[in-house]
């Protein structure tokens, strides 16, 4: 399958190795190809340049955002939340009419702060938009010939390709959205990559409690320890 | 030991019959003992009127809110969310000094509507404060001398005074709070209860993330179909 997706940081990366790992045809969006190539330093996080991981990954695509959309049967948005509905609806041609599968959590953007993350208990992150809406509808809206699946938010993106890793895989991975085939595109997918458990919580406006969750998913994993991974089980 | 229940809605219930079962010493607070003795219909939840409950549970008492919460040792907020800090206030000399667990989900009142809660999936809670802010941080603020913990929240109180009828009990509660004698007291209590896995999320700024995922809980609820017991388990 052809698969595209939208962005380099590490989430993607777990993303375009994994999905590459089984057998599909990946093809990876930037904002500027040139410039992503041409970094030579990794970032404040301590992610690698792209253009060094790519190298070790023969077969996978570098292109412009629209052009990767263009590419896929099936998207994958990994750009930062502040700034997916600007790039996404750049790309609204090329997404028409596919499933958009959307993990990413809407922190609020502050120039002034380097990243949203909290360090405990410091500074914790606020959400835009929340509570009364969701970057998924916000996308949904933006591009209504799309087909958007909220999945992914609820866990680290190395997890959601790797469950196995925690647990035994014994936990749940949620979905929401307002098309059920894309649904079902997003979970066939879950499975793929080793997930038992995927729950469906309804229409997308579900999404605005997973991403809301981030709020508990950062309190537990700093209660857990920096670093700790781990899962939530919905146990029925 | 002598603990005060704020509130006889059916969450409150759930703790005041739990309570007097495991032989503590149970006051109860309302804001006109009078006023909700007299009652005799059911509410709008299809919830019975308290005095006929009462009736049948010798041995406890009915006050009012600041009476109730001068008699016990530890007191367990069950007022709705958006009169909490109000009611609490008028108590505050009251509550000085002692553990005070909060579980209310800070629904956003709105008279036009009968109950909060939503209709899957037509109306959906929303919460304030939110995000930047908590129900809990603020009752901490107004109740300076008592020492607040947010717990409960993730939860049906049915199932959080009787957590072996989810899934053996083997889920997850949560608490926070930045007071650790109040929060060892609240953990005693739900190991009591019959918690095995209380996860101490840090100070009560993580309270935050505790009622915003109310939307999460919801969803999970109308996703597994209403009226479906589940807990959520931390796998790690």
């Amino acid at each position: 399958m052809k698969i595209t997706v939208l962005g380099t940081g590490g989430g993607a990366r777990a993303h375009i190795a994994r999905l590459a790992e089984l057998g599909h045809e990946v093809h990876v969006g930037t904002r500027d190809p040139r410039a992503t190539l041409a970094r030579t330093e990794s970032d404040m996080m301590g992610t690698a340049p792209f253009g060094s991981w790519l190298a070790d990954r023969p077969g996978i695509e570098l292109h412009t955002f629209a052009d990767a959309a263009g590419q896929g049967d099936l998207v994958i948005n990994g750009i930062d939340g502040h700034n997916a509905v600007a790039a996404l609806s750049g790309a609204a041609d090329q997404l028409a009419g596919k499933t958009l599968i959307d993990y990413a959590v809407p922190f609020l953007y502050n120039p002034d702060i380097e990243h949203p993350w909290p360090t405990p208990w410091g500074t914790m992150p606020t959400l835009d938009p929340c509570d009364s809406d969701s970057l998924a509808e916000q996308i949904q809206r933006a591009l209504p010939a799309s087909k958007v699946v909220k999945g992914f938010v609820t866990q680290e993106q190395e997890t959601v390709v790797d469950p196995k890793a925690v647990g035994g895989g014994d936990h749940t991975m949620f979905i929401a959205g307002d098309h059920a085939d894309a649904k079902q595109a997003a979970t066939d997918l879950l499975t793929a990559y080793g997930w038992d458990d995927v729950l469906d919580l309804g229409p997308l406006v579900s999404a605005r409690g997973m991403e809301m969750y981030a709020h508990m998913h950062s309190a537990i994993g700093f209660a857990l320890g920096f670093g700790t991974r781990f899962g939530v089980k919905v146990v029925r």
